[in-house]
């Protein structure tokens, strides 16, 4: 046991514990989710101090044994050493002091070791003096949040571009295979299940590059900004070299945010960046169910397309496979939307110079971005890649269907199309077979014009028939 | 090393581990979250199936032994032992087959072990044919989260009753402390601090009763439902008993749903459910707003209370305090407002006889109830039972306060009134000072009327000084 | 041209408008969303001050020939007249006193004239002193939103019981009409579609009660609260009077809430409306879903019930018939979902004693309230009243469906009947072909267990010929 | 009474109006909300209905003569005339077919008008095969909603500008105005107002410019889409000069879509565009809570700042003035979050080839614009150019405070002043004082590091006192 102190008292530690009496507290204080820090924001955290005992060795404040101490220390964490320590609660009141402390005296105690000191020895190596110096929490979390962000909407990023290629790779292979389109549920024209899918890649690249468009209004931090934004305690000197030092260790071009008050109090970038992962989560949600309706079946659905099978479907009704992979999609992006939501709330609650509900606001990011990220990865490698199209199946359903009339339009225009229509689903008689009994147009003419593929291309079937004079239709 | 096989092939499985083939898949199919289930829920499933497994023994189509065996094993689960044996994640497709695989499995592999048999020897005791008997994930899932839930909310309700509790007393002692009240966060007219928490304390409460309420709603589950409500390979002797045994072993009213179609295919109930709880959340929300609004300070802000001072409150400011859990309190609030609306989204999204999406409405529904009941303990704990007012400071903005003047209305009129309020304002003179000088109310009627311990009850202060003809007011 | 006066300055209005000074500076400050007050919402306020000023003449505050001036207006408001007059626009800053005020002003003008005096000579009968006598915006405000969101709600009710009896009896007329039950969109069991319909009835006769229930906690009125609840200028015998006046007016059992600071700042019961309309929004668009789904056609979808065509689907596609009050019913339900979230951020909004956000809130839940009515009454009347069932296509569909395997499961097992599935799918042949062909079940046993009008029933098909000892089946 | 009939039957109109049959079954069909279309919106859908006829005339499919005349009736509409002819409600089933028939039917009704013709001749000049040809509802609608939504974005934008002007003007106005910072409702460290107002330009222009940037994703369109988006009936030059007339009518620069089967079915960058909306909401919000913070009093609050008095507060407190511009403000940022909600749910729920939600999203999307420009508007004029700063109060807040011990940091070390900041906040002694008696630092000294304009600007106050090697803070 040690003991450890600050103003409001002492506390005991375990010997062992590189956290110190600030974490403790919080940890007493916020036994809230059980959900610890996201990794990823523990090495963001990580890189953070070690910027800046390089910045505060640099304008000279930091004395030279103590910063190399901290930088080595850092650096281990940034390996993915000690994530162990750090046990404060996801969800904590504070803007994330105690998450900036539990890192500060992580560090100290790790630098007091290295050192050959003893842990607690805050006389010679400090958490707050030390390892915090030139810095608050509310430049050290909003930056963090956001470096740990970019790391991890570029991994979103990159498995998205792959989901979009999975799917160009079946609109390639589903070029050929003729199906109904739908509107409102209700049969429409034809179109090719290669068309569909080219659809989903196209939504799903345009998601993609949404995510790298937000992460650019990202790079603006904050460090330097103290505790309100002035710069109070920060030299210039020092705000310039530890964003330089982030952009070095981080490989991306973060500056430095042009307002360090407006960087330090307003939160809408994070915003703007969730609602980039809503809408994400929104347009794979609607291809999910796209996917699950195609795949309705075997016998008593649309069944248009088979999903491989990744398990069995039931506990009780044998044989059944269900599509579990569109379906966890689904849910996660359901999760998405809701997490958005929590952040929406949490932003709109900052106060003066700071938005206190970081903490909430950085879960809520991060959450998001993981399981987006894997429910990517497995929708594309345990889904996508796999589906197999049920080609007769499709083009028997065109050949069965009435809305091929629709190509009938510009030669018989709406109102007599209309009553074809309604009469061939009160009869069940094919379109061209009522067509031909009425003679309204040459067998053979008609054949061109109602040929199921030229429907899936731009402009007029059978146009050369179409009376030539501008003046006659009417 | 063991094998096992389903109908899509063999999987390879430790041999330490209680889990199988269906397991192992959805292991590997959803790798989402990282989050397990839920501890209760866990519990709840093993409920679960001990009562099938007695009411299966109970209409003879369990054999003795293995039902015995089933029995045993699941009571080791609901004593918390094997829940590491729960593998799968919270997130997954399926509507929650695969937790209730997970379940079947780890119930069978148990038993079998109890009965001196090898892990894996389904042919003896399977998981689908026996400890699933006459259960399908569509009656287990719904009723096991119904389970879970009333044991949550229960410790929730009785969290939310300390607090009123606390709140009240805190009334008490503050009932003599009188201070402005403000609308607009601007001066409105005296109010005590007692009156203020005792209204904090009234809204918990009926949280507390709104709760209790919703709890009723869940009672009502669809064991026997089987796979689409119809009942299925459920004998009416089997679903009056499973309902009876889940009574016995959760103390609890259930009944069996009158309607099992409906009570398979919708979840409105859980949506009711959570929506309580998102309507506790604002009402923390907001009285946690007010608690950092009234401690704002200690010298640039209202100060009328000191919220008790659990951690340091900066990293770079000494001696700074900061209301960190009521900040906390807020952000659960947040958390809780995005679960409904992920909830809200899945419970849109069930279709034909099943709601798909159940377990992301289970997660969100056992999350807000962890993090509310975590958060409704702290707040009590540290930071109502130890608050303490500022008796003079709130005194001395009485005093300076113009809003006083609403108790002249009656005496004087909404526009003679309006002036004096805005010749005090300009003036910064006190409106009795204005009064007497205009001489418009005798000095000592004015004491009486005008005497702010009045002002916070009911009634015309002065009403004897009237002018007592009912006419001439006008 | 008359000239009015408040401590701001002089405002110039028409003649022959009975608001004033106040409704004018409104109108300038809050042109935002075009929309005026609910008609609902102008009777409920006109029932308050006709109320109140009977209150106020029964004290002997109020002269009788002024009260009754202003209960003269107030019923002609109530009947209808003058809500032109009422020109504030419904979001409005200042917690709805711009609302109250206009009331105060048309009332005040109105009953001067009844009373042969000149509009604005509020001297003799003010809208202050007079008809908002005893009363604070406070108080009047959340009052009128209980009243209002009671009436409305009866009609939502009614409506709502109409469509559950409609819904029931299609469940009548499809109670023969076998189908395929579906989970996750695959083929499941058989089920009725009268079952079906059942279900849909139940969980909208829930939503009715719901609805029912929330309403019950809108009785408690916060009149006589006055400005923060204190009751400051509100005499007892005056709040018991008011409140027993609005009850004989609206014939509900209001009651004044038990704690009027807690009533007049707290509106979650505002916000459990709303959940309770946000629920029954849920459910309306799950069973909407349903309807397209299973109307989904003609030719290349499930077909198993016709709409009735409303109205031409398409401008371009001839013949097109969509389920346009389905997807009607399902935005109407995205809007009370998106209403129920702005209703959520004001009811957290609330600080101290006033929740100044009521506007946005009463906005909201009577839009809500609106335009689920409205989507009930056409929904029922314009859809489910005229639903036909496909009999045969659904018949069809059972009988090439392998769903009916699960009714063998309690005879051959689940890895069997996994077996025999898989098969029967791969070769396209029936269920019943394949277990014949492997002499697994006696013939004569075989049409028995998997007759599909037994499936909809709990129960065990062909019980009789389960071996009879309980130990057998393993 | 004229008639027109369709294929499900007739239709009695009045003789003056100039909808028709299909506009009439809307009418009866949707009579939900009460609200009509959004004015601009009748423009757009008038501006695609003058290009579709150009771009038909110069394909050489419409009859010169027709097409003259239908450009014509578009273009009195564009003009304003007719707009009370639109009479369907906003939110309505059919993906917008009612308003794109009302639309086809007052167009060749007052074509027909034009040419001497009776109404309803549509043998002559038909809504379908005229006004609507080589279109779709579903390529005429997410075309409409993209050129309504940038005419009413730009106002937005330039509103924001303008706003965010002001709140320059003011930050250079507040420049010298030296106040207390505040962090988590505490005092923090002191700031200008001229900083606070400067970061919220930079909030609000940044806002602005995402409104900008998001304007750019709404300039592809899918026009020549026609039913499914694979251009049936529509030939390529057709699709081509389409899109260059709305380019020329609207000076924007739209374009054709890449992936027309994409931008038929997809509706992610409308949730984009609203995403963007209620980030600028959630910002607006923000600020309006502090501006009311910063108003609290005018006795018992913070009372930095005074609002513009801009209506009397309450009807029942004489003289009171609250802050109802931002009050306002807050409720049109909540609604614009329900909004959004309404159009996440409307986004997710496309199926297939086509987003039938697609009225309730533009419902939503007008409105929010609408509604966040009008409170831009408002709040610029009638709040924020005439805010006033109550210095004194301000600077007697700064020399109250103890946060200046911040400044002593890097002198005297975190535990030090940590001590200090205690011993000042329990004796009510200045910090200064208590540093001298203490004798920790020479007063000369001591004015130089704790002036507070230095604590406003970045750098170490008083650095040349700081011990001067490297080593020795430690």
């Amino acid at each position: 046991m040690r003991v450890e102190r600050d103003f409001l008292g002492e506390v005991e530690l375990p010997d062992q514990v590189y956290y110190g009496v600030q974490t403790m507290r919080a940890v007493q204080n916020f036994p809230i989710t059980g959900h610890k820090l996201d990794k990823e924001f523990i090495i963001a955290l990580a890189i953070v101090k070690k910027a800046a005992a390089k910045a505060n060795m640099k304008t000279g404040r930091m004395p030279t044994h103590i910063g190399a101490a901290i930088v080595e220390a850092a650096v281990e964490i940034m390996a993915g050493k000690w994530h162990e320590q750090f046990v404060v609660d996801a969800i904590q009141g504070g803007a994330g002091t105690s998450m900036n402390m539990n890192t500060n005296e992580v560090i100290a105690n790790r630098a007091l070791e290295i050192l050959g000191r003893q842990k607690g020895d805050y006389e010679y190596l400090s958490p707050n003096n030390h390892v915090n110096m030139a810095q608050s929490t509310n430049d050290v979390i909003p930056t963090a949040i956001r470096i740990a962000s970019i790391r991890k909407a570029t991994r979103l990023y990159n498995e998205l571009v792959l989901l979009a290629e999975s799917l160009n790779r079946k609109a390639d292979e589903f070029s050929q295979v003729l199906k109904m389109g739908r509107t409102h549920l209700q049969d429409a024209v034809p179109i090719t299940l290669g068309q569909e899918f080219a659809a989903y890649a196209a939504g799903v690249k345009r998601a993609a590059k949404r995510v790298q468009r937000a992460m650019q209004f990202l790079l603006a931090i904050n460090m330097g900004a103290t505790a309100v934004g002035t710069g109070l305690n920060a030299e210039p000197e020092y705000i310039e070299e530890v964003v330089r030092q982030i952009c070095w260790l981080t490989d991306e071009h973060f500056i430095s945010a042009p307002n360090l008050v407006d960087a330090t109090q307003n939160t809408d970038e994070l915003a703007e960046f969730s609602s980039t992962l809503k809408i994400c989560a929104l347009s794979l949600s609607k291809m999910a169910n796209d996917l699950r309706l195609m795949a309705s079946g075997p016998k008593c659905g649309f069944n248009e397309i088979t999903l491989p099978a990744m398990q069995p479907g039931s506990s009780i009704m044998p044989g059944k496979v269900n599509p579990v992979i569109p379906e966890m999609v689904n849910q996660v992006a359901f999760q998405v939307v809701g997490n958005d939501q929590a952040i929406s709330l949490a932003v709109e609650a900052g106060q003066f110079e700071l938005n206190v509900m970081e903490p909430v606001i950085a879960y809520n990011l991060f959450n998001s971005l993981t399981i987006l990220t894997n429910a990517v990865i497995i929708l594309n490698n345990r889904c996508i890649m796999n589906i197999v199209a049920n080609d007769s199946r499709c083009q028997q359903m065109v050949d069965d269907s009435i809305g091929v009339i629709t190509a009938l339009l510009p030669h018989i225009g709406y109102e007599t199309a209309s009553l074809i229509a309604k009469e061939a689903i009160a009869s069940s008689r094919p379109v061209k077979e009522i067509i031909k009994a009425k003679d309204l147009i040459a067998s053979d003419r008609l054949e061109i014009i109602l040929a199921p593929g030229e429907m899936t291309k731009p402009g007029i079937a059978g146009k050369q028939y179409l009376s030539s004079t501008k003046e006659d239709i009417a």
